[in-house]
């Protein structure tokens, strides 16, 4: 079994119950369920879901020392969008495209919380590059408390071709940078927009730069010059959003 | 020597570095220094820093499998400060004082971020409860892009009393919750304020949540309910920051 589609802990197997997304087995430490273990337990039950019991040290070892709160999943593999079904699904609900492509980002938390964020704010898709970027694992999915089973998600061979393309279908692309031209809350983040976030230490590649319409800065009045990659694409997602609702 | 005090990475020593803290070694892989490196091993020796060079896999075991870079630092304890001594810092500098309480954040790659975003926003000082929150280790000060040096840190036995003194001294005790009364960008972010981020799982504690004068909300559209504790900090951050400039 691959361990790559192994979820655990109570949110985000709880969530992927929800999801529908399919489920090859659910494993619960031995001993008394308690509470929201007792409510999994019943959804894997009421959805034909295969189950089993087994020692605690079990789950220990197969969460690899993290916080497994007595229950993990194996799910089917993640199923992958194309751009051309994120932009359908934009459609489909009239609103304009709200992208946002990850160019290598290599930390599965930063990943997780990422896309956690995206769920927040409406993200219809978020874009991500085949090569050298984290690998969507169980840490991803426990820290996007179960985000990565809602949030649609392609792969892309080449990032700058896409963006391209997305351009051609009127998308702004904006990426954000230290040198960008002007601080993200005074920049029009209105229409459709794909938001590009570069690679936590080296931040977008030159191609990527490049093929942005529009760079943005977040104003830092402290000794460190960058923040967080999760953290700057929250706080500039925050603001498209808010001027999206408007 | 405690390992706590380990700081690895080169941005993180070379900030370690520049912020004047006592440094009790710096240790180097052995082999050619390149371009940072060199840098950080020219600063230490002007500094009359003791340097040592090291097999490489002993910085790996020392590291924890973490990426150091070739470099890793053992600095003098942690200077923390007092909540007077914040508030004066902020009065020496004009400013009305802008103060971030941690309620048991246990991540400590959520506190090393957040102490980068109170960095980049001009927090004047953080203030986490002695008990039960995650200590100022290696992981903090890497994640913190070595804001850890920089930002003021007080630990307070009784969060609840702490609120009250700060209350008396007019500051505006602001908490971030699912069922706050208003969204963030619409309350009035400006004044002296206390910005209380409540523990990733089980959000502020009763006794905090009960010391607010003001809970914000921020605005999800999403399946999931929450946000990682330092994105949902970092958001509000801003969004303060962004009014105290106006």
């Amino acid at each position: 079994m691959n361990t790559d589609n192994l979820i655990f802990g109570r949110n985000s197997v709880g969530e992927l119950l929800k999801s529908g997304r399919s489920i090859n087995k659910i494993l619960f430490a031995k001993g008394k369920l308690d509470g929201s273990v007792q409510k999994i337990f019943a959804d894997a039950k009421n959805s034909g879901t295969v189950v089993e019991f087994v020692e605690r040290e079990k789950l220990d070892k197969i969460a690899g020392g993290k916080n497994h709160q007595g229950v993990a999943a194996y799910a089917a593999a993640i199923q992958y969008s194309t751009v051309e079904e994120i932009m359908e699904y934009a459609e489909s609900k009239n609103e304009a495209p709200f992208i946002v492509l990850l160019d290598e980002i290599e930390d599965p938390q930063n990943l997780g919380a990422i896309l956690r964020t995206c769920d927040a704010v409406g993200v219809h898709g978020v874009i991500i590059p085949k090569r050298r970027n984290a690998p969507i694992n169980s840490t991803v999915a426990k820290t996007s408390a179960g985000a990565v089973e809602y949030v649609k998600i392609a792969k892309v061979t080449n990032v700058a071709q896409t963006l391209k393309e997305l351009k051609k279908l009127n998308l702004t692309i904006v990426g954000s940078d230290m040198t960008g031209e002007i601080e993200f809350t005074k920049a029009d983040l209105t229409g459709g927009i794909c938001f590009v976030i570069g690679n936590e230490g080296k931040g977008m590649r030159r191609l990527t730069r490049e093929n942005c319409d529009l760079l943005v800065n977040i104003p830092m009045i402290g000794k460190i010059n960058s923040l967080n990659a999760s953290v700057a694409g929250a706080v500039i997602m925050y603001e498209i959003f808010r001027q999206r609702r408007k």
